[in-house]
């Protein structure tokens, strides 16, 4: 193979090239693909399977634990979930070409705005192989060429699924360049495809907090980050009741591993007894280890002490870190200090409080009365999700479809000229 | 003084601190703020002339051109230009707080998307003394604390103008600290901005290519880029003479020095010959200075002949580079190539050109029968501008108050959970 510089450069040149003709592409050329892909997916599953047996093979031998190679499996369960997501996707609206505001001006011109694909999006990612097929959709239904670069781990899956891929672009008409998977595993392609600064708009990493960490340190390309949460559910002292139980256990206990899960519950100290050993009793039951912080202790003497560190820890796991606060000020200032800005929520019957919080909490979501557990593109009828941008600029929150684009201004006139 | 990096330090972590305030200030008192800073302005103007004198002093003995004094001298009618530009603020409607798209999902819950400042915004510009008052007044207006870092020569007339501002937002009950001036030339105080990722969300610049450049390579924040434009105009064989004539003149002479005025224009072969000998008649009688491709010069003997630089090259002067291509299809490929995607325009009677052209152009503003002289945020109605980004991401086009805004997620419940 020549040398990664050349290699990947050239893959660069292919998608902005592409990205020309996947950005006009008809709705109905994009959505023939995403189906062709489906079929072709489906068809091919006995590939895949057996490509995917090379990567679970090699990851054996290579030592990766139980819970990566689970990640890494395709099974005939797995390739029909892709297929799905892609006929999904398909029937998605098509958001580029969309022209919202148009209206008159004083001079005579019609101005509005016109959304548009980004170019080219550069996707890196770890283990799942899913992603090659779920990003490739999103990106071709927005118009976006993209380039992806998998785990080295699932190399061989990953090209067997963009081949599927490719293949269902050329049948319906688009470049097969709209879709290129970085075909070597050699490490510092990835180092390349963050220099392609006049290539690639846009770069949207998926993985853990090292990989994103070493993206944006690296990156001349701007970035769309998707981190992790320390999500917090405040619980006022003129919450109800059971709104607060379902929600508080709802946010901690339906599934622990993921970045909307809460991490730290502060609750207001006048409905602290009423709350306190009822719920803990419950989240125990369920195998929830409780860091307390000392007037939580005072209520749940069975629990462990919290260090100053768990305020600032994402477990992702079924532990949960609880602070007792004075009332809603209080809690402010700790999500403040603590929070990720990913979710916060706050669980109260007060028009006040809740229209305090609304406003005052600087996290991508904010919620009143709701779990944590509801930030998501498909709750939020996005319709599908590359990922939870915790960025202030661009996109915030979960990223679908609008995410991966931009907007132009349109100007319509009649032969309007500016000073006249 | 202290050393620089605890001085910028502070400065920031005040930012921080003020952005909260702000933040969730009223419209009222912002709009008061606002009022009173115009006041303050125009009851000291013999101050900020005075200061304004120190800095032309020091310009002359440092030997500044007579052009960059021109842009550092304050006037009585720059004064009363700053304070009617607070005022134009002040009216404008407050975009925090708007939420948009508020609509009930199968779960129950409420999901819309609340306009909130970025923050903390940090302005690094040079010598006009009024993109002080200026850049305060819609940081102030969209609720954002910011952080000004104007020009060593400018210092005085910053200082003076910062004074007003701060005066004025004391007086509405609003934190001071909320605008903040860097108080000394030392160039490394810059370096410092650039590095407070945790205090500041987001730097403007506001200069020539330089300091945009220099910015860009050094800053671990992300930056608004506001750059300059080398803007096209094709003139379509299907396009109407005197509309072609007017938007061509008016787009090259009615300002020289800006970045939406035109660089070079494409004319399709087939209207040539009725189009640019009249043309380059109208326009050598202003003094514009024609450099011409072959097929141009053959029209138009007189002409300069164009070298490949020229086609990449922003004159912001009274010089136009001409281009004659077969057709449509050649301008898109030209200006694909050669435009830096701020603005180009389509001069057609044609529908189906017309649509392709604002289509397939991937510049933030695209045009139709108009003079790219109208991207200008006043002229689309965004209120006001502080610049004109050529980025994708985030801002695109003419910026106003909105573009110093993001959105967050807000989820109204009534105890909903996951899953249930």
């Amino acid at each position: 193979m020549q040398d990664v510089k050349t290699y990947v450069l050239a893959i660069g040149e292919k998608a902005r090239a592409a990205s020309r003709l996947i950005g006009r592409a008809e709705t109905a050329a994009k959505n023939r693909a995403l189906l062709n892909i489906a079929d072709r997916l489906e068809a091919g599953e006995r590939t895949l399977v057996s490509a995917n047996a090379k990567d679970l093979e090699a990851g054996r031998a290579k030592g990766l634990d139980a819970a990566m190679l689970d990640r890494l499996a395709l099974s005939a369960k797995s390739v029909k979930a892709m297929a799905t997501g892609l006929r999904e996707v398909a029937a998605l609206p098509d958001p580029v070409g969309e022209i919202t505001g148009l209206a008159y001006r004083p001079s005579g011109i019609q101005v509005g705005r016109m959304r548009v694909p980004l170019g080219v999006i550069g996707i890196i990612y770890e283990s799942r192989p899913n992603v090659t097929a779920d990003a490739a959709a999103l990106c071709l239904k927005s118009g976006n060429a993209c380039i992806l670069r998998g785990g080295s781990e699932a190399i061989h899956s990953n090209q067997a699924i963009a081949d599927c891929v490719r293949a269902g672009l050329a049948e319906a008409g688009l470049p097969e360049d709209a879709v290129q998977l970085i075909g070597t595993t050699d490490r510092a392609a990835v180092g390349e495809l963050l220099r392609l600064e006049k290539q690639v708009d846009v770069i949207v990493p998926r993985g853990g907090k090292g990989l994103i960490e070493r993206i944006m340190a690296e990156s001349r390309i701007p970035v769309i980050k998707h981190l992790d949460g320390i999500c917090h559910v405040y619980i006022d002292d003129l919450a109800d009741h059971d709104k607060a139980i379902r929600i508080a256990m709802n946010a901690k206990t339906h599934r622990y591993g993921v970045c909307n899960a809460m991490e730290t519950l502060l609750v207001a100290e006048g409905i602290a007894d009423a709350i306190l050993p009822e719920l803990a009793g419950l989240l125990t039951a369920k195998g929830v280890e409780l860091r307390a912080c000392p007037k939580t202790l005072q209520r749940l003497p069975g629990a462990i002490p919290a260090t100053e560190a768990d305020w600032d820890t994402e477990y992702l796991a079924a532990i949960l870190s609880i602070r007792v606060v004075a009332g809603l000020d209080e809690a402010l200032e700790h999500i403040h200090r603590h929070s990720s800005q990913h979710t916060e929520a706050i669980v109260t019957e007060d028009y006040t409080r809740a229209r305090r919080f609304l406003r005052e909490v600087d996290s991508s979501s904010v919620m009143v009365n709701a779990s944590t557990r509801f930030a998501d593109g498909f709750e939020y009828g996005l319709g599908a999700e590359i990922g939870i941008s915790t960025d202030k600029l661009h996109a915030r929150g979960p990223v679908g479809l609008e995410g991966l684009t931009t907007q132009k201004f349109v100007v319509l006139g009649d032969g309007q000229v500016r000073g006249s």
